[in-house]
């Protein structure tokens, strides 16, 4: 069932003229290549492996572009042919594709720091947090089962022990990676076994913090009006992403995140929902849908759109706007 | 965190003298000792261990209620524990509670054929297809894990075998039982090694011949939209369920089963929804919900919603009314 090499993700929408001109209009020829002095490591990454000196990790160029180097063995030409599927698919909604997911520009070769003078293949990326100052991120892996069925056995048992030893099983997602930016700059960036660690109230917790202005250990949730409540917040996002995933039975999102953004004082000035990102990242165990909708993404997005609907009833309402 | 003794089951809403009336009344005393002679295997039992002079099974008296021998080991202990702590939560809806659950009677000692001397204790709840004259019954477990999360190791890995041997992990829930009786008698009833089998083109075939009329091979769905569609129909019912489901964070349904039931006769002569019944049953692997929605049931239940919804848009219109 996986995908094992891109040519699995079949397209079963029609492809006329038409939709291939769509798809030429969704996925336009690489911009001019970066040099190696043009890229870094986002400053603002929560999850996954950080770009050094021995590591591969995704980069960005400052003008708007996230690259994220091709994974080892399957995963990043499965990731490259999901990117491909999906951009293609005439029955994604464009509404869905540009609200919830990054655009994407292609694969280019990119040298790294990691393997100096063996240019490596890089997904080219919408950075997602462009245009956001001072971004509060939060990573959160969707569904309590992170394996695509058809994995072969020793990866679903190593699968299965993260997803029993952090919250994914009992709460249909778990916190990956979040950074919070107080107001004045204070940042608070809890390690990851830390968060590995997190039982149901720890969640809880994380999700308060993610949303609130103070620096010590208080949640006080002032911008969880703002931030997860109202129009174009991050409760209202996930509502319609819940909607596709009611209905679309074209992919099941394994081990997929749900990555939140937002900019403590773009929110602050301009009140509820100024520029709250809602997007899907990290696609290398897509499998496809055949049918069935992913109701192990939906269940694990339902849970997460509670915890977030319980924050935000128990919160005080949207501050005042800034003079 | 799974409850081991019926006293995990905490009652999270105040027990007022007031909830306590109404526990009485939703728990009223049992009815008079059935005799053996009064007892027998439900005709219509399509999952679980059929009584016999083996072994321990369910029990109808014909009069409206349904004896269910307590398990074996904590099982029938926690299922008793669920049923109580259930009929008795000042936070169940009485609708929900009313529609969709079996009334629960107490306990009772019963004499058995496979253990002649040995009284054995029994569930009392309704009997859920009582009234039905010739049902047309299926048993469909729901959920991709049906595990409770604090499982010890053993029981986690002979479970997982079985949700990735069947349907469960990839559709969020398998068919355990089906059989349907066309409006002239006959009975289609699969063998359970058939069931198992079957993969997610098996399962839209079953769905379908649940709701057709014909005995042969060919499923005609002719009673798709007085059964599934319409007011008062499968879809209906379990879509209110499901509302329920995205707000109810006090029990987790694992290894639980939607029971639907119908009379081809009852509903060819009425039309849309007479009697259609949709009821949840087996609690012997509930835990407590401790704030979190039960995610791993609601991601099942709207892949059902889906499967069962396609089958109503696919099928013809709602037949005319029997002269």
């Amino acid at each position: 069932m996986i995908s094992r090499s891109p040519d699995l993700f079949k397209f079963r929408g029609v492809v006329s003229p038409r939709n291939h001109r769509s798809f030429h209009h969704r996925h336009p020829p690489p911009p001019p290549a970066p040099t190696m002095s043009d890229l870094r490591p986002p400053e603002h990454q929560v999850a996954g492996h950080r770009a050094s000196a021995n590591k591969l990790g995704p980069l960005v160029d400052g003008s708007g572009l996230f690259y994220k180097p091709l994974q080892a063995g399957d995963r990043g030409e499965q990731e490259r042919a999901f990117y491909e599927a999906f951009s293609a698919h005439a029955a994604v909604p464009p509404r869905i594709r540009d609200a919830f997911f990054p655009r994407f520009h292609g694969t280019r070769l990119l040298p790294t720091e990691a393997r100096p003078g063996e240019p490596h293949p890089h997904l080219v990326l919408d950075d997602l947090l462009a245009g956001l100052q001072a971004p509060s991120v939060a990573d959160i892996k969707i569904g309590s089962i992170t394996w695509p069925p058809s994995s072969p056995e020793p990866y679903v048992a190593k699968c299965l022990a993260k997803d029993r030893g952090t919250t994914s099983v009992l709460l249909g997602f778990r916190v990956s990676g979040v950074r919070v930016v107080a107001p004045g700059g204070a940042v608070w960036r809890p390690e990851r076994p830390e968060l590995k660690a997190l039982g149901t109230a720890g969640v809880r917790r994380v999700l308060r913090r993610y949303v609130s202005s103070v620096s010590g250990e208080v949640a006080d949730c002032a911008l969880a009006a703002a931030v997860y409540g109202g129009e174009g917040g991050v409760l209202s996002q996930l509502r319609e992403l819940k909607a596709w995933f009611e209905e679309q039975t074209l992919f099941h999102f394994y081990s997929a995140s749900i990555l939140l953004g937002y900019d403590a004082n773009a929110v602050s000035a301009t009140g509820a929902g100024g520029g709250v990102r809602v997007k899907l990242v990290d696609f290398a165990h897509v499998a496809e849908g055949d049918g069935v909708i992913d109701h192990n993404f939906l269940g694990g997005l339902c849970s997460l759109i509670k915890f977030i609907s319980d924050i935000v009833s128990e919160a005080p309402e949207t501050p005042p706007l800034a003079p």
